[in-house]
């Protein structure tokens, strides 16, 4: 008898039996791969696994959207490299200056303010800002099918966390609503924040300052300091997830890692190897050895985006409705 | 008609009113004062809140007991400071080496080994080790009204974290059984870790250097970096929660604040204004202008830890059974 997965945007197939096999064994009272409800965790990448990460990280943009924005207060800023470059969107100057030019850009955007205005301030954005290809909220962009696995795990007693070299008070805005995930199921990136009493209310400011790279190797890092339980399940999507998931499967007991792969360049965008933005070749070279699954959006997913159901009903010309596979 | 609260270690009085009509307000569909469930999180502090802080913090007993278990292996130790006076139980060497020689002790049990291994260590200590006054595991020595509490709170919806300055993975390895609090609602300080690979498995190393210490201003930073959104309540001991509170109480709507006084020596420890482990003085003079519930243990509890009971059963003499109020 057919259980009712709720994963209606995952055709049959390889990549989502193997996740229904998981899951059957270690919810199986009695069975040798049985783990107790506390102990089922599964940890979530978010740009790339949840929700698309091109043409650049969706924080990228933000960077770039709230530097225009801020350029009257800052006028300086239009003769001011590493800015000229953002504000023109002139990549070349931007990739000049490395990393240092990127984190004097997100501090910029980033710190400054209490935690609170923070959030106003992606709140905000979130509400108005348009993807570039799709001309979507970029919350328009989350995985259907992922959204559909984490409610499938959650069905089944598992605590899903988002890992993330995202900023974590980015994160928090919108995964509760996008996904279901509350605040505090979110790692991520951050920035030290300072108590300070204001106009007599206490606040957090956000200082630029780097408290936590959430990436690689210090992905474990951030999963034992987070959440303090090796999870028994991880998803991911670039080489930036390798660790974690090496961390996940390497423990005693049933695990379960998988890989996203993008390789649909017509109803999302498709990359690996060559990829500035989620570069995937190490995962890819060594997921069979290691067990993990390789899903192929083109192959597995029936659907990518939610509003693509919202389209075919009201008959609008949809970029990926018409290639509905 | 009176609601079955589970609280039977609570007198009725002032204190468990005060805690009785918050819940009653924010769980109220269609009072002003309604909080939806995903809002409603309570945070504790736990050495002197949810357990025994006395003669010391039971993390600083452990830091001692294991010095003398590792001599044989640091044979140096005997004739150098400030492991000499630590192993001598000399605290006037000890206090005289002041914050740098106590951190060298902490770092000398606390790093080196793994995660694992360290957790190890910890179920040990507390599987064998004794209270000096109560002759009992320490684990014992939880404040069973304060468990009633927690249980209470979960049962309307609240989500319990703890925030305390003790050591992040000492208090996991205890929390889910003792309070159940699960290592992910567990926030405390921490030293950093490293990720590596060890004879082929994936480990994360404890390193001799400071991540995070949760306390005083730092404990509202803890807060918004772990669990992400700014609790309704908040319950602490000492003036190192102070901030904690103050940060919980400050925002908007409903809010709760409450602090444990000690002041029965005969059951537990009398201990406030004087005190060096668990210092209670700001908090006690600005607790009823901050509109905060101070909760008298002589008076307000029944009944401290949860043997009593079992003792009194088998007609043990135990300490506390016969001054039972």
């Amino acid at each position: 008898m057919k259980v009712h997965d709720g994963m209606a945007s995952w055709n049959d197939g390889a990549a989502k039996q193997s996740i229904l096999d998981f899951v059957q064994r270690v919810t199986t009272e009695g069975s040798p791969d049985f783990v107790p409800g506390p102990e089922r965790i599964a940890v979530f990448d978010n740009d790339g696994t949840l929700w698309c990460e091109q043409p650049f990280y969706f924080q990228g943009l933000f960077v770039l959207d709230r530097l225009r924005a801020l350029v009257p207060q800052h006028p300086e800023w239009k003769d001011k490299q590493p800015f000229k470059g953002a504000i023109e969107n002139d990549m070349k100057a931007l990739a000049g200056g490395g990393m240092p030019a990127l984190v004097e850009l997100v501090m910029a955007t980033h710190a400054g303010m209490t935690s609170e205005e923070f959030e106003g301030i992606v709140k905000d954005w979130l509400a108005t800002a348009r993807h570039p290809k799709f001309k979507r909220p970029y919350t328009d962009l989350v995985y259907q099918p992922m959204v559909e696995l984490l409610a499938f795990l959650r069905a089944h007693d598992f605590k899903t966390f988002i890992v993330s070299g995202g900023g974590i008070e980015f994160m928090r805005t919108f995964s509760e609503k996008a996904y279901g995930v509350p605040p505090d199921r979110v790692v991520g990136s951050s920035i030290e924040t300072k108590y300070e009493i204001r106009d007599g209310k206490p606040v957090l400011v956000r200082e630029a300052k780097l408290d936590f790279y959430d990436d690689n190797e210090d992905k474990p890092v951030g999963i034992n300091k987070f959440i303090g339980r090796r999870p028994i399940a991880a998803f991911g999507n670039s080489d930036g997830d390798f660790y974690m998931l090496e961390w996940v499967t390497g423990g005693t007991g049933p695990r379960f890692g998988l890989l996203v792969h993008h390789e649909d360049g017509i109803r999302e965008f498709a990359y690996d190897r060559g990829s500035f933005v989620g570069k995937l070749e190490r995962g890819l070279d060594e997921a069979s050895k290691r067990g993990w699954t390789v899903v192929s959006m083109k192959n597995d997913w029936n659907q990518i985006f939610a509003y693509e159901d919202q389209d075919a009903l009201q008959g609008e010309p949809a970029l990926s409705a018409s290639v509905r596979r």
